[in-house]
Parts: structure tokens; sequence; C-alpha cells
């Protein structure tokens, strides 16, 4: 039989997929639609690369949540596939694959989801392409193959037929001998997957994903308040079973485990009249004072900081360190630090309290640094986060307080002159084992909120990211570490970014594109898909082309963001949030780590 | 409150989690079981130590499956009860958390439950021990606290109480409010664990776990003979969401997926009448005709070999190559082969058909390894494993095909003397990535029937292993790899072994301890935990623990094994089954690796 594979079945870019593939024998492959998206050749590109390789593109996937809709979604989701039709025409694909709707808001109706995906099919004639439908295990709705069929049978169209996927079959224990019932050439096309038999029960939750806590999601310390209002007094004991934890280092572990009870002690405390937290209350930060960036040659950092707005508006009294400002945004560059590139090496956080604060780090066993003092200069409160960077405690230019900005001298020279406002948040990349950590630590020690966790689709593995912010956004820190065991055949790639809140990013933008090369690229099939997701007005959305900005919105508001290429370890990054958007651009973050290891996957970007 | 930690939730042997416990100031700790079992200090030592540190032990744990049995189960379960109450004695522990019995046998009957209970705290007080019951999410009757406390209260015993572990109770949505209404001073203990909120539906299995057509557990070939029975002729195509493929190399796990697939068609060939298999059958191999090791000093192991009743038999004629023999058992020293330490390098097969076994593996895109023939040598048929090590396919000693034995010249000198008769089994660890690839390949190049993946606790994380076997156990190769990532912040153990069967272990291993230091140590804690749990011949038992050996047992025979010291990368293993045992010791191997990785963790035992 003729052998096809999925994209998303192998690590690394699109074009080395297609090579590999082609050369273990395969006769075709599915396109899995974030690989093209991620990627710069275009959908023709792909289409000859692949015909060289002799490869058929037999699939194009995955075109989600389209059926059993009101009429307007369904409007919304046709003009969707229509834009797809294009790509997949580009693309020389002719078998688009529709996996049944998985959204809490779908209609459970099979004649109206059969209606529609008539619609679909019939749209899908007109340019030569076909349906296949195929009931994902969790489907809202459609969840088996059978109940597929009663609906593909139902819209009768030759254009539409079946997908049968092993892993949805399977994994639910629906009886396969049902299909030899379905007419074959109804079944367009056959998914296979294995799966170990996964024990997914609380058994298997228990002996791996247990963690300290405040590093999950159970309600702790509302439990600990019951056990202590039954007459409990015996001792708080930790029972953990951790993958991770189980290759951790012995000591640190043992630490991160008695803040985790620390911090409890204080949660239940609050819930229980009359008790007393053991430690300092938490002194929120209430905003960025700076970031500090090691940066050995600090003249190649000079342009890109120049062309973003900001001007040197100081000189350290004492050490070589510059003081570049813009707004409320401020970066140190340190060249005096040993370092191999430019590296974040330290954030400074404007606190209520510095010295408060600091109690409260070393009642919650963080490491508090040295004060790095000399005669005349304003001392500065530091402990080291979980990565080893650097967090100072900040009170900058108040009357009740020395600034660390005491300690610059005035550069003199031009006023800044860009539209960034403010630093909008600092990513740190954690060392492997380091991730629930720095969970902890970011929520315990600075009374941040930490948000879900999200996993993010890189080239060579999946990412974990989760975002700790304080009250009103105040300050924002987002965490991300390699999901699996590092990147161990990967290009190395620990990359940090301070994000700068623009009041126009437009305008910074071009005067971004002015200087040239300092942003990054976005590929051309990003705004095909922008294009297709969102109806968006056609002349903003080519400003983003241009621009090579980057776009989200949620029910709040709007994001926009783009990047700068990478300087040693580090990127900038510029958003401007409107409305009520509180996230950071999740869905592209795949399209930047694509982008991002491009050099290193023999991409003709030149990144400097 | 006073704050405990069980010593499951950290990394490393128990004496540096004792010590990293006190130094992030703890009160107490918990002791799992496992580690004490695994480690030499004795019960005592391990209590003068926690005291220096100022530690109470808090909890010794867990002790399983004990209540709601028959009276002879009951009998068995008392006594094995009695001989932990001893060992907590000697540890100074006051508390033993019992688990609600997991077992399929259990009797839901919570009176005779309760009177069982009853009856080991009335045991327990004997000894001033308490019993902590403790309801396992899992339990097979008793799964949550408030079934727990009922039961706990019928028995109505003053050293009988709970102990609440909130991941137990938060994982199943438990309401904890009724906590509240249990006498404070039955509530005995209290583990805390928090955990993400997984959703382990089939989303999760589906996004992390797939993997390749018999890989996995699923029935693919069935379900493929469906759909072609369907009428469908469309092709096969692969969509797997997989975590570690994610990271591996491209190219490889293309031509891994591949294999795949032309294994699942000649599955399925095999269910559907009048269809072909389009690859050769498979050749099982009959037996191991040698092991070979690179062995740079190949005197550093004449004295373990020759203690192992081994001799020198041959000399190759052209290579500088020793075939060391004993029954049906060969091993091959090379000098030749660059290598920084004894390896195992090479595997012989006996095999019906070298020639077709050969042809096989190529149809499976199994690299063929060039012949290694010199004029007038044998020719030796070989393909790589995905580790790397060759896989020569032999047969020796018969008429119809020149045999490798030929390329050696008798070497004169002694006859073995000893018990082995053949070689039982080897064990390769397998490289990160290439876990799934190893056990698809022994199962469709060399027919080996795969059994269940066990979970092995590494001081330093989890070790995934599965043995492949063929027929009536003729081939015996036992895959590892670590669980999660590699050991990054672990000691180096990339561990092999080769298994020899013996005739009469006592005597193999009376031979070994004659020359001294080469038999690995076991711990006197594991013979303690030995006896509680069989009911062994004590004089047996003596001698099991003076030669080192190890024992197991399950419904179909015994089984008797011991370990070599390690050189280089390489240890021997000596085994013995008994009726019809066909496993590996698999309850033994986390009390090997421990003391594997004793040295490195700066205990006394010398290894070679």
């Amino acid at each position: 039989m003729r052998k096809s594979i999925a994209t998303v079945s192998l690590s690394g870019p699109l074009e080395r997929k297609l090579t590999a593939v082609a050369d273990a024998g395969f006769d075709g492959v599915e396109i899995f639609e974030p690989d093209l998206l991620a990627g710069f050749p275009s959908p023709e590109d792909v289409r000859a690369r692949a015909a060289d390789l002799g490869l058929r593109v037999d699939l194009y996937q995955p075109f989600r949540d389209f059926e059993g809709v009101g009429a307007e979604a369904l409007a919304r989701n046709l003009r969707r596939a229509r834009h797809k039709f294009e790509v997949m025409e580009r693309l020389g694909a002719d078998l688009l694959l529709v996996c049944s709707n998985a959204s809490p808001e779908t209609i459970p109706d099979d004649e109206l989801a059969a209606g529609q995906l008539y619609r679909l099919a019939e749209l899908a004639a007109g340019h030569g392409i076909r349906i296949a439908y195929e009931a994902l295990a969790w489907g809202r709705h459609v969840g088996d193959y059978a109940h597929a069929w009663r609906i593909v049978r139902m819209a009768g169209h030759d254009h539409l037929g079946l997908c049968l996927d092993s892993f949805h079959i399977l994994s639910r224990g629906s009886d396969p001998a049902g299909i030899e019932e379905i007419p074959g050439e109804k079944i367009f096309f056959l998914q296979l997957a294995d799966a170990p038999l996964l024990a997914m029960d609380t058994l298997r939750w228990s002996r791996h994903h247990r963690c300290f806590p405040g590093q999950g999601g159970f309600d702790l310390a509302g439990l600990l308040a019951h056990v202590l209002r039954a007459g409990y007094d015996g001792p708080l004991s930790l029972e953990v079973f951790n993958d991770v934890f189980r290759q951790a280092d012995t000591a640190r572990t043992a630490v991160d485990a008695m803040r985790s009870l620390i911090a409890l002690e204080e949660d239940v405390a609050a819930r229980l009249p009359g008790s007393l937290a053991a430690v300092p209350p938490p002194v929120p930060p209430t905003g960025f004072a700076f970031a500090e960036l090691a940066a050995p040659a600090t003249a190649d950092l000079e342009p890109l900081l120049t062309a973003l707005g900001f001007a040197r508006r100081g000189v350290h009294t004492g050490k070589p360190v510059e003081l570049w400002a813009q707004g409320e945004a401020r970066i140190l560059l340190n060249a005096g630090v040993p370092a191999d590139a430019a590296a974040l090496t330290a954030v400074g956080l404007e606190s209520p309290d510095p010295a408060g604060a600091v109690k409260r780090a070393r009642a919650l066993l963080s490491p508090v640094l040295p004060r790095r003092r000399a005669p005349g200069e304003a001392p500065l409160d530091a402990v080291a986060a979980p990565d080893g960077t650097a967090l100072f405690f900040c009170r900058t230019a108040r009357p009740d307080h020395p600034s660390w900005t005491g300690d610059f001298a005035p550069a003199g020279g031009r006023a800044p002159t860009g539209e960034i406002t403010h630093i909008d948040h600092v990513a740190l990349t954690q060392p492997w084992h380091h991730f629930d950590e720095a969970s902890l630590f970011y929520r315990s020690v600075l009374g941040l909120r930490p948000r879900e966790s999200l996993e993010l689709a890189d080239p060579y593995g999946l990412l974990m990211s989760r975002a700790m912010s304080g009250a009103a956004g105040a300050v924002r820190i987002v965490i991300n570490v390699a999901y699996v065991g590092g990147h161990a055949s990967a290009p190395d790639a620990p990359w940090q970014h301070v994000a700068l809140a623009s009041r126009d990013i437009m305008a910074t933008a071009r005067r971004l594109r002015a200087i040239g090369g300092v942003v990054l690229p976005i590929p051309a099939n990003y705004y095909d898909d922008l294009r297709a997701c969102h109806d968006l007005d056609p002349g903003r959305l080519r400003d983003f082309q241009d621009l090579g900005l980057l776009y989200d919105r949620d029910e709040d508001g709007e994001f926009l963001h783009l990047y700068t290429v990478t300087a040693g370890r580090l990127f900038f990054e510029v958003v401007q949030r409107s409305g009520g958007y509180e996230g950071y651009g999740a869905r592209n973050a795949p399209i930047r780590l694509a982008v991002q290891h491009a050099p290193a996957d023999g991409h003709h970007i030149a990144l400097r």
C-alpha cells in the first residue's frame, strides 16, 4: 500500500522533515498546518520540494471546529475554509482533514452538522478538493467513527468522506469491526498511530506528577484548614512522587519543599481566624525599575537600543555600566561582568519596601545576595531567582529612600525619542529541574499569581511556559522550560527576552524597519493564516506583514507584538496591549521559535 | 507546625536525603521503605544518623495489601507485619502507614477489614507502634478518607487511626469538609502533595504518548484488516504526537516510522486470506552463540571469567580475540577494537538461516553491517541494533554451514570447570530517544515478543525496562532507558550486562566468593525484607545472604540471581530459573541500581 506520514510525527523544520520522509521511502506526506505557518517556504515552494522528492501531498490538516455551529459562526468558518482551499491549491493538496468540533458551544444536532458539512463539501468541490471528516476521541458531540459516518452518510456529498484515525478509534475502545460496513470509497484517508495502554488514572497521576504545595492546582490551604479544625496536631509531611524531582539536586529540592510548607502555613493562617502567619508579609512589586544586561561588547547593542528610541542617560560612577532609558523603561548595559555574549543577568523591581521584601525572601529560604555597595552608593537589596537571575528591590527616585539612579552620572546627549513607556514583561528560560521551583518562588517570595501552564511547540520539542503576574499586571514574569529532558539533540537555545511596552507599536516598528535587519522576519504563511482566521482590515493586515508584527486577540482585547533578532542569549519584544488583553500572544510563540531556530536549520535568514 | 517529608520526594541515596532534609530545616522524615532496603546503613545506623541531624523518624511506609483478606493471607500478613515492627523498633519509628488494599482479590467487607486492622493494631501496640490507615485513591474497595474513617471507627482501637493524604483526597474530588467531623486525635498523620490539574483523558494521551505501530499496545493489524475489508485503497498514514520523537533525529525517526508500516503490512497480510507479505519471513534466533566484549585490557577480565568457571578455549587466527567458553556460553574478548573500558559490543545469535535473517533485516530497513571476513574466515552476517550493538547471525558447529568457531585455533590449557550452561539474556541500555525504536526493531527484525514495559526506581530517576524474548525463552534481550530526559545530574551509568545461566547457582556463588571482591554486595536490609515477605527456610535465607544472592518468585517458579561488580560499562549476572519462572527479578533491580550508584554516592563499597 502507499505509505504516508504526517509532518507532526517528526522533529525539525518542514524541509528537513520532507527530506527524511522521502529518504525513508514514503510515498506521500500529510502537511500539518503549523509546520507550514512557521516556515518561510511558500506553499508553492513546499509543493515543488515535495515533487522533487517524489512525495505526494496526501492531506492538509487539521481544520477544526467547523460544524454544529450557529449561522454567524458558519459564515466565518466557510470564509476561513475558502482561504485554506486557496492555500491547498498552491500546495497541490486535494484532501482536507476536518476534525469533529471540540468546542463546548457545539450544537448537538446531527442534521445541522450534516447540512453544514454538505455546504463545506460543495465549496471544496469548486476547488477540486475533498473533505475527510474525522471523529476526535474528545469531540464535543461526535466522538466515534460510527457517529461521524452517520453524519457523512446523511450529508451525502461526493466530496465528503471519512478520515479514520486508529488512535481515536482504539483509545476509546470502539469496536473497529463496524468499519467493514462503510463503503471503501467513502473512507478517504487512514491515519495510524499506536499508543501504550496507559492507565491514565489516579495511580499514574500520583506516581509521576505530584508536586510541592503551591506548585500545582490543589486547594491545599482549604484542606489543611479542615484538618486543623478537626484538631490534628501532628506534622505536615510532604509525600511527592515526581519524575523531575527524582533527578534533581537533593539539597535544593529539600529547600524547595520546605519553602512550600512555609507558604502553605501562611495561606492557611489567612483562613483560620486567630492563627498567625510565621513569615513577614509579601511586598508585591509595583513595576520594573530596570533590566540589566551583561553586555561584553556594549557597542553591539547601541544601534538596536537607539532604534528602539532609547538614549544613554547615565554612566555609573564606579563601574562600567551604562543606563539607557525611555519613559519608565530602563536598560543597564554592564560591560564589567564576565559573559560570552549579551544576557539578562538582573532585574530591578520597584518595591514599596525593599527591606521588607528581602526579609520575606529570607524567611522563604531564598538566597539573599550580598549588597553590592561601594562607599557613597545607594544600598541595593537583592535575592537570587532559581535560574540565577538577580532580583533587586528598588525605590526609583522616591523621596523616602535612596535611589539606585543616584549612582549614575548624567550622560548628557540627546533625549529619548521613541514610544516605549515601560517594561511589559521579562521572560526567563529555566534550567531543566527548576520550573516548579521557579513557579513557587515567584508566587511565594514576590506574591505574583501564576497563570495556567501552556505547552508551546518548538521544532525540537515542547516548551512549558507559565506567566506570573502581580495585581493589575504591574509586574509580569514568564518562565519557560523544555518539557521533556532538555533539547539534547537540538540547537542550544536558552533564550531570554525583555518585552517593552509601546504606546504606538506601528511607529516603533517603522523606526526599527528604517535601520534594517533588526526585526525578526515572520513567514508570509503566517499572514495567510491571519487573513483566514480573523476578519482584519486588509490595509492593517498589510501593515502587519510589512512591519513583521504579530497579532492576537481574545474576548477582552487585542495584542500586537514584534520580536528583534537575537543578540547573544537575548532578544527584545515590543508589545502593545489594547482593551483588557492580559495574555502574551502564546499562539504566535511557535512561529517565533521556528524562525529563531532557522539559522541553525540552514535557512537563509541572517540573525545578528 | 512540625514539618516532615517522605524520603521518596528527593533524589539520591538515603543518607544524602537525610542531610538535605535536615539542612532545609525539617523536623522529621518519613522513611520510604525502598530507600532503606536498597541502602547499606542498618536501621540502627539510620536512626543514629537521623538523631544526629535532629530529625525524628515520624513514619515508616508503606505497608500494603493488608486488610480484607482470607484467613491464610491474614496470617501471612500479620507475620510480615511482625517483621516490619521489629525493623521499626530498630529504626526508632512508632507509626506505620498502612494503605488500603489495592489487590483485585480484596474482599469488600468493612467489618472484616475493621476486625483485621484491629488485630494489626493489637499486635502493633505490643511494640509501642501505632497504625495510620490511609485510603489510596485507587484502593480496590476503600478509596476515600470517609470510608477509611468508617472502618477505623468500627475497629475502635487506640493504636489505629487515619493517615490523610491530600493527593488521594483531592485527586478524586472528595469534599475535604468532612474531615472536620473526625476527632483530631484519630488523625495520626497528614501527608501533603500538590499536583497539576491534569486532564488525564484521551486528549493528553493523544498529544504526548502516541507511537508508531508495533511500539504500543493497540491491535492495529486488526483495525487495518477491517479497513481493507471495507474496500479502502488510500495510503497508510502515520500521525504520531510523541514527546520523544519531537526531539529525536528526524531522518532516523522517519526510518523507524517506515519500518513500522512494513511490519504492519506483514501482520495484516497474515490475517487477510489472499494477501501476501512483501517482506521475507522472520528467522527467529534459537539461542546465543556468543557475547563479544571490547576488552582493552583483556587480563582484567580473566580472573572474573575464571572464577565463573570459564576457560580460554581458542585464539582467533587473524585478530587479537580470545574465545572463553563453558557449556554453550561463549565470551569473546576483543582487544582489537578501540574502547576506553570493557563494553559489550556484539552479540552472536544462533540462527537456522543467517542469510535469511539478514534479508529480513534489510527489508526492514535495518543497517546491515559489512562482512568482516578475511580470506579463509567463515562469513558472518550482521546487522546493527539501534544502540549500535552488532548482531551476528551464526550457525555454530553445524554441518550445513561454516562455523565462526573455525576461525579460532584451540588454545589448549584446562577445560571449563563451572556450572554455567548458556547465556540467559543480555541487557542493553539504550540511548535516550531509541527505546521505542529498539522495541520495534527486536520485535520486527528478530521476531521477538515484547513483554510489558516496567518502571524501575533508580536513586536518580526512573528507568523503563522491557524484555523481549523468543519462543520458549530461547533468546532474551532486555532493553533499558532513562525514563525522563536522561540522568542529567546523575552519575553516568549506561550499564550493560550479560546474564549467565547456572545449573547450580549456589556452587557458582561459592566459587566467586572464594576469590573475593567480585560479587556485588547486597544490603542486609534487603534480607530483612525477604524474611518478612517470604516464608523461606532460614538456612537457605542465610546462604542467600552469605553469598549475595537475590530471590524472586511468581506463581510459576523461582528465580535466584547475583551480580558481579562492574568492569568498565559491563557487569555479569548469574541466574538460575526453576519451575516456569519467565521474569528477570525486576523487584530486585532497584536494589542493584542503588548499590551500583553507591561509590559515586560516597559509600564505602569498592567496585573494581
